[in-house]
């Protein structure tokens, strides 16, 4: 269960209205790596953990500190739409900074939200949760949560670049260092895991049913032998146990494939020399 | 460019029909973890790269392989869709079994497929481009390849486990593999940029420029606190360059969110004590 | 059955072409309150009606009424589009208010739809059929029509207020007083339904077999009690049947959920103290 | 700002797995009107909420609430997976008891989920944003809101009817209350609203600018008049300020649309007349 | 401006309902290829049209059709739900043929619909105007007409081979028969335009400005040349303007790209040699 | 299996940066008849086919083929992103036309991808797979072909027509000369197969089980007969075997609809006459 407390987590005052960016803001409330995306990723983690009993607390506990994030964002974006041209105006449409700023805002920002956020993307696309995972494998999650606040810290930043409004900078100031915290975090929770269990995921299926002679090889399907280059070709895997080998001119190993026709009542093509009864 | 060569790059073929199989298979030819989306999320990072060559070249070498991951998917799939109870029946209507196995199918692997395979998932929910990610950013990247690879292992294993047709698990042990050294080639790859950057992604961001009085505090937003046993509570940051704290009553920050009235043109709720101008 | 005759409902003529308010025009054709929404919502409605004829009849006649809306919000648009600068040109490309109208406008109007209007709304998002409802419990459904005509309303005059344009403005005035007409014979109808089965849909489920200590209570989920000040918090329930009661400080009443471990062919995370067969 | 405390807001135990009905189950956690639309809908309104404190309070209150609902509803679904057949058992594909239970499955339940709740509805659609409307006018989001918790009630008795297990009915009773009160809730607060406002929204448009003449005709768009029988046709309009009118025979007031030919970089269909220039 | 009839355009009573059936009829209802993607596609079609007026009218005409056809589906698929396995039973859930009847059937039919058609295809998934298109030239638009008639009759005739209740045969051999009509009636218009245009779309485009060289070029991509073997690989193109080359080793044409680094505000991979500025 | 070479099949190199022509471009490499579409429609007709070697071979050289046009339009976009105006830059601020420029960008290009291509159209929509048709029928699925070579082409000349950078016209002058060859190829191979099945598709179905009296008749469903003007309302139809008809008053050959109520536990509306239990 839930409580909510008035106060925002951190301050969200922007300096002064902006339209466009408010559009672009969007991207890390309701993107595809937005913070809508880790609240609802941590939360059904957080609800489905089967595991222990930290795990599960910890997950809930940042998945809640996400609803804080989404609030705040939509928070400042509402107040980004404070004084935005949505009005018929003889003047504006010769001005073409005016014009500018229209044709860059989000149309729905007004016309569908009255000049409030929405749960959608920079795009204007709407959250959906495909974006999200909750696999019931703590080690598979934890990777995609690294994964989710890298590309999150990494659109918050350029965000900051693309702004010089004092009060939007230091609210994300605040975000970036969630996020910086949340890497770091992800990456403690990893190697706590990968200690355990070893580095490949899932480590409970026995190796000995995987087709081992290919479980190391880096195979170049390329004229060229530049990805030859990078640690992922040769040396010592990283957890030890082999070496990475570089096959420069992978085979095929399987069959050519040859399907069977389908059978009549499918309607597919007929089979040649099978003249269809075109008026049976 | 691309070539193509008639043989699989490993074997895809049943030992029997099993259309209900077929549907559950779809799950890693075209959903969020399936092949499609390491195909389209490697190739497009490697057609944007802006890295050095030998990035490039080893996203093209692995993006170009996992196109024939899809191939042997799909014609794994519409093999064992062969002998589907596609047809009217009366026989087939009073015996459960054939009842259950047309209950499980897909339906539009008959009726709009014609018993091939199609690019969605084991719902029938079309493949789409929000899957993947290409940020400019490798460090980043590879971190979102090494969840798929994770999370596409992981469902591998599984559908493994949920048949015992002979032919599907073989094709399944060397696509099991494949993502056992996958997931190994991104944990080489990122340790190799982890090295040179460190691991707060974007590495180049300042972080003078946020809020550092937040960057290793882990925040308890429940009541309890088995979130503190974890390695991400407490002890030295994974970098090495701070040590986490645990906050385990976190005070908000932040200002109690007011927002001014919309412009009239707006047509919200209309501020308390003004008459609306019902019949103006 | 249908039939179409060539004049439209009302007419549908700009007065001057304007390709970036043509874009803003769209989401109330093909957005989430659009009126495809309405058209098709009410036409299941009508299809799917197990009740008495006369709803059935009422459904499908002004469902049939907004297919008459797209059509002249269609032919609104593709008017709106003429003259659109869609052509390389170089002067243009100086000019910053062609500019402006370049960078706003909808680029699938001319790329895709040669200068006609699309089913899409104003972000270029497709119009798709979760938009709709069809329950099959017509006072359920006739809150659901009421509040279409209500956000539908609102969206065109908003729309009215973003334009001077005395073409624009005179199909505005057209369809803003039917939504008028809408929303008060949903209102009509709603109350015909209402008493005769009272206020809570659906009405034939015996309240016995509901937690009915709760059925009344308004639980404040923060702390401050502004939530308390409204006629939802207190006072008798719109129904007479009872009080509302106002619960300041709301306790749960469930369990501390603990999840089973998953089978071990499931391949989660292995219970503490369970070491995974790592190369069994 | 939010926190969260481990106990639920209510119970959610099944007495026993049942992996076919957690399937179903999914429609009220993830569908159209599940918790997870009302939960993101209101808290949206809420924060977007450019009215009185209360309406803010209230509307972040029971935004709240439905946050634990689908934490219920989670903790649920995942309890009903538990004993699910997701493994490989040469016995079970005899026994059609078992087979039906894995066709009636949601796959993903299994190979995604790893036996946990998904952020989807029944048919494994996944969630979005679409689903929810804020739109900066509270008397038109009440509506949406009264529209919400009824199809949202409506779907929860019907699940209750396709059960026999006492601890789903039990927890359904409980969530079926809440909807009860959140109808009479949204009721009171329309009413509130409607007192001040008037019925038709926006109420601040000035309805001289609309064509007055069809605010108040019933259209028969079809042969037969039962459509006429209702309300809605006919006897003073709900606000009591106009009476209804049925128009039998509704005529077209509208132009036959001409379009203007397309400019020639359009390259849409050559005008009759004009040879394309098929090799110039 | 559209009527409504109360008749159906064709009977659409089934002899017995099918709620598994009902499933699968909804593909050619609301799949890519059912009839309302062909109402929305000849509908927009129409009242884009810049054409001759004849074109206009056929267009809305065979669009007003579509509707009627969309009507007859839903009413089939609502019988065919009368008296499906909707309510808890003891005794069902012994029952195989009623349990994979009800895991057989579209949940939503029930908890969403309250047994109604819904406008979705087989799978839930919703219909959505991405399937359509309007192109503002005929010629390319009658050709996309004329794929959707025969995807869409070759469905309908697949869903007649998977059932035996005559009613509903019936009603797809009216379908059937309209489809038939539809594919001649295109392959008609196609030839009447193909006569004055030529056969390559769009033919207003100055071929001089396209690179001649390839333009009747097939290029084997793969080893083995059975692709050489049809009328598109040698002999006369089908203009008679060229002929068709068959290039066994196709060449690249064009540059190994390299991209320029991002600027650092985008904060990119650091190009090598740059160290990134970790504590600045 | 698959190969790549590191070079272009064509030249895809900018004259200059153009970001807002870059937004523009997407949507020959991610929207609906976009290079992708191709590219995964003709991979998976060609692994699903079960008909003449040949046609798989020939299927899978093209689809081969698109997956090098979709590299060529992913470097362009790459290229034309360079030196996007992505900075907060208070001058820029001020320059309307670099405030057009910012507002007329896809931000996703800067905030996402780091100025990387996206497989997403113009809008930024994200491609799916409900784009692509694998039907089983080759003569339907060439049609379907047909169609989007034909689309494609006519929106790869409007971009050419939107441009006057040299690079990018080099660039489409290939793809539109490829489109060129694709409509013929398509064309030759329909002629085929028509010759071989003849023209309605599927050419298996009996046509005796079809109501053959409306197979080809014109129906006219609107006041006026202008769409009796073309060659699909009268003569001879395409395939000799009949006249086309033209039916000026189509009549109604069905039923009125009436339809059961549903059982109770559905919980629709109440028959007239039967109380609803509402406190029972």
């Amino acid at each position: 269960m839930f409580y909510h407390i008035k106060e925002l987590q951190y301050n969200a005052r922007p300096d002064r209205p902006d339209p466009v960016y408010a559009k672009k803001l969007q991207e890390i409330l309701g993107g595809q790596y937005g913070e809508m995306s880790v609240m609802i990723q941590y939360l059904f983690q957080g609800w489905n953990c089967r595991g222990e009993k930290k795990y599960r607390d910890m997950l809930l506990d940042i998945g809640t500190e996400e609803i804080a994030h989404v609030e705040m964002l939509a928070t400042m974006i509402a107040q980004l739409l404070d004084g935005a041209p949505v009005e018929e105006q003889e003047a504006a449409a010769k001005d073409p900074i005016i014009l500018a700023a229209m044709g860059g805002m989000n149309p729905q920002h007004a016309i569908v939200g009255g000049l409030g956020a929405r749960p959608d993307d920079s795009q204007g696309y709407p959250w959906n949760a495909r974006y999200t995972i909750a696999s019931g494998n703590m080690l598979a999650d934890f990777r995609a949560n690294l994964n989710a606040e890298t590309q999150g810290r990494l659109q918050a930043v350029r965000l900051y670049e693309m702004t010089d409004d004092p009060g939007v900078r230091d609210m994300l100031s605040f975000l970036i260092a969630r996020d910086h915290m949340h890497q770091l975090q992800w990456i403690a929770a990893i190697s706590e895991l990968e200690e355990k269990e070893g580095l490949v995921v899932p480590s409970t299926f026995n190796q000995q049913y995987e087709k081992q002679e290919v479980s190391h090889s880096f195979m170049n399907f390329s004229k060229g032998t530049e990805s030859a280059e990078g640690k992922w070709a040769s040396g010592a895997t990283p957890d030890g146990k082999a070496q990475f080998e570089y096959i420069e001119n992978p085979e095929a190993m399987g069959q050519i494939p040859e399907l069977a026709p389908a059978p009549t009542h499918m309607h597919g093509t007929p089979p040649p020399g099978k003249l269809p009864p075109k008026n049976l």
